[in-house]
């Protein structure tokens, strides 16, 4: 159940595919993507793809629109017409909402074909694109519908950053500074400015590992929803890209579980990586109790009835998890709730 | 990733749910089995459920019908609505269709919940509710999109088998008889005519034996295919109820690549569970070989362009896989078709 993570330039891409043991390649891709970089791709694929490959191409939405239930079932039948079979061999390449997509076609098509990713953005290259979480969303929420299905490889090639808007830059930069609560050496890599690059293998490296140990979240890779908890209710309630949210999810999370040193550190990683989130989304503003619990009751990482497993960091490196009641969860709010207004930590 | 298996009265399955580890139970249930057994359903498990499991109810269309991806939308929001969790465990209460459908809806709700199946039909108990592969039929043919995804419990309880039409029996009965071939204890029951109970109880259990050898079928679980190769092409051809076409589809494999002891066989199991299939549907007709070979290349055990892996009986209990080409096929049944047109063993 493992996934093979690693920097490859296109030409390696492309040699790397050449050798998948398959005679037919379902590609899926952003539409955008593939407008910016098809014909790079088709290029160098086509130079070393044997002739007795076929290659059928799928381009998706643009971002979240394609994780639906009429695109999802618009892609199976585009494959199950052309006739692909069991070793078939599926490729996404995008941003997590395509890996997303691309993953839960590849988990259903004739009951789950192998798989691998090319992320295009940074959020994936560091999170969404590794681990094989895969899905589409509800109308009662996102992701709600998908399954666990491992690629098995994920080549990352930071050439689509070029061309990735700033706003997702800064976005992927949220979740980034949250693998320097998770290990030691992103925190060295994030406090001592290093490349972007080294820090995107880092972080790749590092979540592959947590996936690896475990697979369906029982255990460490709970670790990863750090700054998640508030993270998603912030992201809706705001409509802020995703990585943001994280950033602030985290911020309200050290706040009222956490020390003023992570407060700081939260600071000095986001300069380390370049980001900007600048003062939070509810600042001198009445902060929104009601909605985050509203938010937060609906996710799906809700245990049973009002029981919420909530992230904590002890020092850089080790996490905590511990069960509060979105009762507890609502009182602590509203006492900080004055605080927070003009909280500029 | 086992299931465990066993034949268990109302209220002994109403028992079992209780103990099931969770607050809410989702029951998947097939509309015309809840029409008839839905009172005593709920009576034995309304019984012994503890107030604070909450109890959802989904009717599905009755048979085929359900599997659609309309019907799983549908099914995903129902539930998505009520507010589920991933602790919710679901139960699919109905015949092949009924736990194909919800066992894919346990597989991807919330990336996945436990569940388990309480089969209602003949072939259900003996093969489709038993060893985890579920799914819906596309546009472009039967069960070419779904999951491997393993019960937790099956509970076989033969009272359904009252209200069963006769042709469903007798459908069933044409699984049983494969398993004749795969089994000497199962051959020694047909041939003494045991009772249909234990018949049942010995062919749940060897199909469990084998999908725990070999889940995702890359081995063993490929004798299961036995009859299947050319079955379903005569299910579609003759609109055939699917056990009949399988005893069928045994035949035509046993003609062409078997012996004349095994095609007696299949007559003396056919008596020994009670079932009739009588002459072959294309008796005195043209034998359809055009048909034939359409289909099975459409089917989704057919490899790469072409190459068709048959099933075929060494001896009781020993099956052999064999890689054919399409064209190998077709001459062959070129060859018999004559002999086909009058085949009556």
């Amino acid at each position: 159940m493992n996934s093979e993570v690693k920097k490859a330039s296109l030409k390696e891409i492309a040699e790397a595919l050449s050798k998948v043991e398959t005679d037919t390649l379902l590609v899926v891709v952003d539409s955008r993507v593939w407008q910016l970089y098809g014909k790079d791709l088709e290029e160098n694929i086509n130079k070393v793809l044997e002739a007795n490959k076929k290659v059928l191409l799928y381009k998706t939405l643009e971002g979240e629109a394609t994780k639906s239930m009429a695109e999802f079932e618009k892609g199976l039948e585009f494959f199950l017409e052309k006739g692909i079979h069991r070793k078939s061999h599926l490729v996404a390449i995008g941003g997590g909402a395509t890996s997303d997509f691309a993953g839960f076609l590849a988990a259903t098509l004739l009951r789950g074909l192998s798989w691998s990713v090319i992320p295009t953005t940074l959020l994936s290259m560091v999170d969404a694109g590794i681990g094989g979480k895969t899905g589409l969303n509800s109308k009662n929420g996102k992701n709600l519908i998908g399954a666990f299905h491992m690629p098995d490889h994920v080549w990352i090639n930071e050439c689509f950053l070029e061309t990735l808007p700033e706003t997702e830059l800064n976005s992927g930069k949220g979740e980034v500074i949250k693998y320097g609560f998770l290990s030691q050496e992103i925190a060295e890599l994030l406090k001592a400015k290093s490349d972007l690059s080294s820090i995107i293998e880092a972080c790749a490296q590092k979540k592959e590992a947590i996936v690896q140990a475990d697979f369906t979240e029982r255990g460490e890779r709970i670790s990863l929803n750090l700054g998640h908890t508030f993270g998603h209710a912030i992201e809706k309630i705001y409509t802020m890209p995703h990585g943001e949210a994280i950033f602030w999810g985290m911020a309200l999370i050290f706040k009222l579980y956490g020390t003023e040193e992570q407060l700081k550190l939260l600071r000095t990683f986001e300069t380390g990586v370049g980001a900007s989130f600048g003062q939070s989304p509810w600042f001198n503003k009445t902060f929104p109790v009601d909605k985050i619990i509203e938010y937060v009751s609906k996710d799906k990482k809700v245990k049973s009835n009002g029981i919420v497993q909530t992230v904590t960091i002890k020092e850089v490196g080790k996490f905590e998890t511990k069960e509060r009641t979105l009762d507890e969860i609502r009182k602590e709010l509203e006492k900080e709730k004055d605080e927070l207004r003009i909280f500029d930590f």
